[in-house]
């Protein structure tokens, strides 16, 4: 396993800050979207604060939720 | 844990077209690219045939293997 360095946990960090901006510009709370998402509230915490390490099909939940493309949210 | 459907599948291979396309492009082998990206070549293998559900950093990791945005591989 790679190990996990500063270039990760800002990338990490990056994605949070941008799902959390998506969130809030729709005025959703994170139990709303992870609603959305069928995701755990407590795992949209941790994305938005660059503490989880997404998957590519967990990224596809949380855009679709949001209405954007995957793509979008990186 | 979410379930891994027919949508999930569609995505992961999806993304593992869009990795090997980009690397024959670049004539690398999936053992270049996966030392370049600091992976093992299986589980570069295991990405481009849609079997991997990759994670955030590793999407950093090849894209910046290949030379590309991460939401390029998107």
């Amino acid at each position: 396993m790679p190990s996990v360095g500063p270039v990760q946990h800002a990338q990490r960090r990056a994605f949070g800050n941008r799902v959390k901006l998506l969130r809030t510009d729709r005025g959703l709370s994170q139990e709303a979207l992870a609603h959305l998402a069928e995701l755990d509230r407590t795992y949209i915490g941790g994305v938005e604060r660059g503490e989880r390490n997404i998957s590519l099909d967990n990224i596809h939940r949380v855009a679709e939720a949001l209405g954007i493309r995957a793509r979008d949210l990186l």
